[in-house]
């Protein structure tokens, strides 16, 4: 199997410039004064945009796809809490208790996990969730590749796969989430090579981890870096070598549903890594994406600066799951309803400024 | 008649402490890594306090009440839109075509516009909006006094009357939002007044006035503030002098949702004056309120900094209405959210850090 990355770049096409320009035509018709809304109106021009029409319609369907797998480099002792975390929250996410749940609940999106590398077998779960598992962990990254190329393609196919099920079952709005214990490690590094920052200025906290476990990990993190520095310009030789599956099936997604012409928010240092290697792949895509949050781990600010993203929220987040995205699904919402349901000055007959040309 | 402002020292109390320190306990046995959430963790702690119980429940009726007035200072050309507008806009407001209208729609709440000081009387509308109003538009506050104290006194507790009438039908989260042309003149004036900053500091561009509106704005400012120095320390002469009958009124209503211990989101600059003025009269009533955004209008910084509020979002909204509390109600109720809904570590069986106490 070969991955025929070439394809993202001819067939992602940016958002329709022409609604956008129709959009911002709207906005200046509206019952309040030009501009009064701030950034709202930069945001609903771009979900019309993304929509491809003016005035957009509600988002009928978000959609959190969680992709979940576990780190070799865990093992290495570089997060406060153990791998066995991330299959007991994949149980959490299915029975509805973790911060995705309710934070989705809140906003009427529904939410998936994709086991694509958690350590073990997870029984009684749906086969939405495993159909596409990969394999169990991922090698250490700090001494060894993550994966074999072969299942570096094949998570990436499956995460292209996961990207079409969701639009063919209607999601008009994605959010790319995650869950794995150790996974800012590969994160950073990924991130670290991307953006030429030393480990130091890329490792984080991540779970909230003391100053011993935070040196383990930066060397983690370098030492992963060292190893993938000659094949930067490859990116799924890239993901087997410092990702994992989950990061793989995760860069997949971001591309192919930028394909499918649907918009996503992205949360925070995991889904920002796999972006800033989908926008290696395909720079067009990033237009069809919003940040949805400022993580506080350092390395996303370089995500950020990459992608030309401006944060939608910050709220000090550093959870992962798509918390932060959900977080700032209802100021998109906010902005389409602006667009769509305000009065123009002429249908509520009220009197525009005199030195207006609208 | 004399409006009795004693009594709110004594019967606004602050938000349950007791009931905070449980929801801090709570939110460190979520399945979560303690502070990962950042900012709403602190939020959701404020949710069970304001209503007295953990966890708290989900905020069942979110009211938005505008209070509507004219302000003779319009006429001395301070704003970008003539003053027909407000009336116009209150139309708006109860046919729904107003930003306020589709932003409330977005996140559930209802709204209510309080015709307070209208400069025309506005036919065909319902009761509630009519029944309270003072008069017809205010003087000129450059030059003359607003209102009378007695009028400044009975619009003061007509904004009292009126939080009884929503906190009694159930409200369970208030919005101050505001309409009038013309209205940020008084506003600056008074937060000049009340943080001792100039003029021109506090002056800003409202709905988008050019640089010679501006200084005759600047002007209106100053003159205001001259004639009202003398007074500070009394709150009802202070918005008979240089307020208006909306101002009087809403920062009666804030007043007795303090007293009611219902929780209430300011909203830009007109909240923020007559959050200035309440909080002088009882400066408990503040632990009552978050601020629901920063407004773009300079003299909000003075506001914020007296209350010692952080804005829950930065849009660079400039609208009023309401708008900028409605774009943040999905925090708050994300923030609840995940104190009552989440699993803790026990309930999902899900191991905790090594070194956590919980």
């Amino acid at each position: 199997m070969t991955v025929d990355l070439q394809r993202f770049r001819e067939e992602i096409q940016r958002p329709d410039a022409k609604v956008r320009e129709a959009a911002e035509q709207r906005q200046m018709t509206l019952t309040k004064p030009a501009g009064a809304l701030g950034r709202l109106e930069t945001l609903s021009t771009w979900v019309a945009s993304v929509q491809g029409e003016c005035p957009p319609h509600a988002f009928d369907r978000v959609r959190v796809v969680i992709f979940a797998g576990d780190h070799g480099v865990a093992q290495a002792g570089v997060s406060a809490y153990p791998p066995e975390v991330t299959a007991q929250m994949v149980q959490n996410f299915i029975a509805g208790g973790a911060a995705v749940n309710a934070l989705a609940h809140t906003v009427g999106a529904s939410v998936r996990v994709v086991d694509m590398s958690v350590g073990s077998d997870i029984a009684g779960v749906p086969d939405s969730v495993t159909a596409h598992k990969i394999r169990q962990g991922s090698g250490n990254i700090a001494v060894e590749d993550a994966l074999t190329l072969d299942e570096a393609e094949r998570a990436f196919e499956a995460g292209v796969a996961v990207a079409n099920e969701e639009v063919d079952a209607g999601a008009d709005l994605l959010i790319a989430g995650d869950m794995g214990i150790g996974n800012t490690t590969p994160a950073a590094a990924l991130i670290g090579l991307l953006s030429s920052r030393d480990a130091a200025a890329v490792t984080g906290r991540g779970t909230g981890i003391d100053d011993e476990t935070w040196i383990r990990k930066a060397a983690a993190v370098r030492d992963a870096m060292r190893r993938a520095r000659g094949i930067k310009a490859n990116q799924i030789q890239l993901l087997a070598t410092v990702g994992g599956a989950d990061f793989a099936a995760m860069t997949g997604f971001l591309l192919q549903a930028a394909v499918r012409k649907t918009p996503l928010l992205l949360d925070g240092l995991v889904s920002g890594a796999c972006a800033m290697i989908a926008h290696r792949v395909a720079f067009r895509a990033a237009s069809w994406w919003q940040a949805g949050h400022r993580s506080v781990e350092p390395a996303h600010e370089a995500v950020l600066s990459r992608l030309q993203l401006q944060p939608l929220l910050d709220y000090q987040l550093r959870l992962g799951e798509g918390t932060g995205a959900l977080l700032a699904v209802p100021i998109i919402r906010a902005a389409q309803a602006t667009l769509t349901d305000m009065a123009t000055f002429s249908e509520a007959g009220v009197t525009d400024r005199e030195d207006d040309e609208s």
